[in-house]
């Protein structure tokens, strides 16, 4: 079966520019979401506007999802309107939601009741990665569904990786907000240790940078938080959600994460501090009201 | 003052490769270690052994230190045979090692009361870096020595960063080994919560490095703490001491380092596990260790 026609279901800031890149790319894409203009876009980029999830599912040869978390994945895919009951026979369902891998599961196993594929397909790269189409994609599921949806993947991604079986996406998508989240916050404890020393951060994290410290987070955010820009970017209650799902993963596997642990703990409270709306990078108003240093 | 004589003191694992680099470089270097054998190689290169550390330091325009721990620069430079009492009126003092802040003030005190001058300049690459004469040097102290210093720092790394005046150097180095220890962990954690779940962690950690979690320490290290090499690289020894250096300039400046605090502890657990003589990627065994995963 060819990938013509997809369905795609929740067009936020991830999810527009990603249906539009797939327009794009030639397929004829039917997109639904539940704010009433929230198609526009993309019927201007040259997709069609589904008015119900049943719309949107009709005849596709794949369906997306890209929603906020696990319940609102289960709602769309579960639900007596849903997009497992209404799938046409074969179509493949990719969710590319970053949700649990227990979510995951369940949804592969009803898809697979109904005689659908099933991939979790969760990625990273943010805003910009969408609208680029240079997302890193992290792909759980069968081998011959991961090669059904390449062509799909290659119009939103630039790393495409089949890391294993159903659920594997997300536990990799996981260990990627762990080591994000963590990054993100040794950065913060960088900058205002180097502040409070009277020491310019800015040189400091140039010479960070060249070295054994250098990471993609210090490169695209550092100047950033030291400027206390906090424009999201990615919002702290997105992020704080994503770690709740690594807590998780951690409590089945039966892993400890003392980072992993420590700096949800530490994104729960930038987000009681009210910056839930922020971009991550404000886990340094944390640091600095630990140190009592606000400002 | 010309630069041309260097006495060098401290030919270990990273001295050694410097002074050769120093040679090459044109300068005429007068090597001086604890070690009997341990100036062979310099004098193969080209060098002069200097038996005592007064000889390294007669007629130096400038003297280069590299050691271990603050004890070690305190009784090279302030001994009764020390540096400081028998260096030439207006040579500079450049100590390389990692030391505390407060270390690197006392030494620029003593200095300035012999009519010296003195760097803290500590530096980060590793061996490789030494060798390869590709190391990050962070320099503290006044801009007129850093220019003086200046062809010695580029005969031994690239990226050479005026970062403060005394001490600035040692507190961004701080500020590196936190950075450097919290992203091991981190992708430490990352590695024992994707083989606890089942996932290919190799498959896994590639994706990460494309994305936002993508780190140097991923990409220099990732497969070898994988692969449970753990061959030094970098001693937990000495990265247990670089974060006694960073809690101590917390303290002094007054901030929380919340993962900086925690990370400094599961240092200490690897050591006492008996991994002090180990690459730092063995914090991989703390993680598995708490998690029950010993093997």
């Amino acid at each position: 079966m060819s990938m013509r026609k997809i369905g795609f279901i929740g067009l936020g800031v991830m999810g527009a520019p990603m249906a539009d890149n797939l327009v794009k790319a030639g397929f004829d894409v039917a997109g639904h979401t539940r704010r009433r203009d929230g198609t526009d876009r993309l019927v201007a980029a040259g997709g069609r506007r589904a008015a119900t999830i049943t719309e949107a599912v009709r005849g596709a040869d794949a369906v997306i999802t890209m929603l906020p978390d696990s319940p609102d994945v289960t709602a769309v895919m579960h639900g007596p309107d849903g997009v497992i009951r209404h799938a046409a026979p074969g179509a493949l369902i990719i969710d590319m939601s970053t949700v649990s891998p227990e979510t995951a599961r369940l949804v592969a196993a009803a898809a697979g009741a109904a005689s659908l594929q099933a991939l979790d397909a969760p990625v990273s790269g943010g805003e910009q990665g969408a609208i680029e189409a240079t997302l890193s994609i992290m792909v759980g599921g069968a081998a011959g569904a991961f090669e059904r949806a390449r062509p799909i993947f290659e119009a939103l991604g630039t790393t495409i990786v089949h890391v294993g079986p159903v659920g594997s996406g997300q536990l990799v998508k996981a260990a990627n907000q762990l080591v994000v989240a963590g990054t993100i916050e040794l950065v913060a404890e960088a900058i205002v240790l180097l502040e409070a020393s009277g020491v310019d951060a800015a040189l400091g994290l140039e010479v960070l940078g060249g070295g054994l410290a250098g990471s993609t987070v210090l490169a695209r955010k550092g100047a950033a938080m030291r400027e206390r820009r906090f424009a999201p970017g990615f919002r702290v209650d997105l992020h704080h959600k994503d770690l709740g799902i690594v807590l998780d993963a951690a409590r089945t596997a039966k892993v400890a994460l003392p980072l992993g642990e420590l700096v949800a703990q530490l994104m729960e409270a930038v987000r009681e501090m009210g910056h839930g709306s922020l971009d991550h990078g404000v886990l340094l108003r944390g640091v600095e009201q630990l140190s009592g240093r606000n400002r």
